[in-house]
């Protein structure tokens, strides 16, 4: 099939899903967790995974790449819950968000309508397949799939499986299409086709990242590249600052929301350094500082690798046990410094002073800014949305963990007897 | 100054647009009213703008064309006006749009936020830049304005005096700045500066528009072209109809909530054409038909020019007195001609059936949907809105016309008292 034919079947598959009730949506997606429980279904997608893994191997992938890739029983029935957690979300397709009736008769009301049909661009985690398929199919959106060229063979038996469970409740088969030419070209071509596609959203590294946002004409929503920071102010509570810092830093260093960059108000950098080094000691997390930090962390005594930070730290997503940290002398300069060299995330401010905090909360420039609190729990799941898209770090559309309301755009109807403008 | 600095400058100030009270700001758009409708501004700007009109009569610009780029004193007033009128617009920014306690204690609040920098790409019309200067700033987002070479001295007049009246304000003169340098090149890359520009709004021509789509990575809201149909249906009223339709096409055509093209159900094409070309002789419009429609017409004994329609005619905008017309056998098949031709901006019904206008409201793709009344009511002053920046035609972050809140983002503040993620 040409990508051509792809773009015209999921827009005539996204007209029929504009008709479909909640009731009838939740019912395929009920069935497709069926579906994906089956021994047949699971014995398929099992072997067509372990064919992606042995190919992966044999061009040398990485083991925690390859853990990424990797389906199991206990994997397939975590996506198979996903889906029936997506049908026990409230439905947003129809919500009214303005309605008025203006002077000369017109009765305008505005709803939630599904944006038609948007494409999902990831990489490596074959789980996104049923995921971004339950989220769309939710939301009456039909799904164009671009996964990566690593789990083809995998994501598609689980598309298999999602279309065979819309053939069998009557829904349109198109809601969910799978692109199996992965190739580059392909992908470049599906960024530019604004006749079919209504918004791309990636999910992946930043490389991938920035490559939809520079090549794509598709409206596109940016997710995920996150260096955070924790800001330990002058009036911070260290104990409370040192399990803060503990947890964004270690409790997953893979993902966005983990902290990558410390700043420490120089009032307290000796003692908070003291506990800090001492806290980390358990994971052995390299700090990479600038000259006043390293000579306070030298004096700690601390066995953690104490390195001189450079101008390219700042800016750095680590995504592994690195921190870099900066002191400052002020709020103001914590402020400065973050909105210089942050990607838009999430940003927090460890005091017990409220004016401090004001300043941060106000000043930084992200989608989510805490006081006293982790920088991890920047997560749909976490903010009480009961599923998550992604992340976006930019500012149109969506902001912050995206949920179900962010996969749809708004339609006004307006209803007259006749009415003309003058 | 270079690109860059402009950036820069404009991402400072909008820093300081961020702790501007609503007071404040009205303070500053009511002084910018008075300044401009002192004599020395006029003075001033008419003198830039005869300069502007001198040469663009040498380059052999046509009359339209020149309408739309002069100045007049009561023009001049009607743009003080609008800054008066922005002023007395509620403010968006910190309205709250969510507000949770989570079970772990979290408070998360989400408020509305100032984008930060918006980049306003548009043509010949001077009053654009006081108008998105207003609108930007009542919302806190600084502003680079790319006015079109046609009216670069009467651009640079207008936006001395809003800096000038930021001076006096104690207000960030950088809060606007534009761009005397209107090169191609300096627009190419004013659309790739992601780092400094938070979203581009382009108002223009379909050209200009395109062209933005396609060089920006910066985020745009694509406004502006309509190729707008009214449907008029076996159970219409048929008076009705007319009405709506001589509206629609010719109460002002060169505007992007003109109709372009009209569906006629096949059960009252004659009769309709009877009443319609009757109608249609005040105005000389030019009927573009399909052969049925064109039989029908030609049956009239109407002396309006009636031509056959081609492929071409049911995409164009036509944005003077010609109209296609098209017959067809059903609602439905109204529905799916409109979303293979139009461009997601105005369509009408007008039956008195309401399964036929359910249809219709449901199955067409497009930002606003009328039953029983005209396009042009797609307006953010006919919505009530106070004011617009444009309409858009996309589906990411805004859909129709746009107001003041469309120029904001929103911001999760998180309040916690030391949580870490388990």
């Amino acid at each position: 099939m040409t990508l051509e034919e792809t773009g015209q079947r999921a827009v005539k598959a996204s007209r029929c899903l504009i008709s479909l009730t909640e009731k009838q949506k939740n019912e395929v997606l009920k069935r497709a967790a069926e579906n994906l429980r089956t021994q047949e279904a699971q014995r398929k997608i099992l072997e067509a995974n372990a064919q992606d893994l042995c190919a992966a191997r044999e061009r040398g992938m990485k083991e925690s790449l390859l853990d990424r890739l990797q389906l199991t029983g206990p994997r397939i029935c975590a996506m198979a819950q996903g889906l029936e957690q997506i049908a026990g979300l409230k439905d947003p397709i129809g919500e009214v968000l303005f309605d008025t009736v203006r002077p000369n008769g017109l009765h305008i009301v505005q709803t939630r309508v599904p944006f038609g049909v948007i494409g999902i661009i990831y990489e490596s985690r074959p789980n996104v397949t049923a995921d971004a398929f339950g989220l769309c199919f939710k939301t009456g959106n039909a799904v164009i799939l671009r996964g990566g060229s690593d789990c083809l063979a995998s994501n598609i038996a689980i598309t298999a499986v999602l279309r065979q469970t819309l053939a069998e409740c009557g829904t349109a088969e198109d809601a969910v299409q799978l692109l199996e030419d992965t190739s580059r070209e392909t992908v470049r071509r599906l960024m530019r086709m604004n006749e079919y596609v209504d918004l791309l959203i990636p999910r992946g590294g930043a490389g991938l990242i920035r490559s939809v946002v520079e090549n794509s004409t598709v409206p596109v929503i940016e997710t995920g590249t996150g260096n955070c920071h924790v800001y330990v102010d002058a009036a911070a509570d260290l104990n409370m600052a040192c399990e803060i810092v503990f947890n964004a830093k270690t409790q997953r260093t893979g993902v966005c929301n983990a902290c990558e960059s410390l700043l420490i108000h120089e009032a307290v950098l000796q003692p908070f350094l003291e506990k800090l080094c001492s806290r980390l000691a358990e994971r052995p997390v390299e700090l990479r500082c600038d000259p006043e930090a390293l000579a306070a962390a030298k004096r700690t005594g601390s066995a953690l690798p104490l390195l001189a930070a450079t101008e390219e730290d700042w800016g750095e997503e680590y995504l592994d046990y690195i921190l870099s940290v900066k002191t400052v002398g002020s709020v103001s300069e914590a402020v400065s410094h973050i909105n210089r060299y942050n990607t838009r995330h999430s940003e927090t401010i460890v005091t017990e002073d409220e004016t401090a905090a004001e300043t941060f909360l106000n000043g930084v420039d992200a989608a989510v800014v805490y006081w006293n609190a982790s920088t991890r729990f920047t997560d749909g799941f976490e903010f009480g949305f009961g599923a998550e898209i992604g992340i976006s770090t930019q500012k149109l559309h969506a902001r912050g963990p995206m949920g179900l309301k962010e996969l749809t755009t708004t339609k006004y109807r307006v209803y007259g007897h006749g009415q003309v403008r003058g």
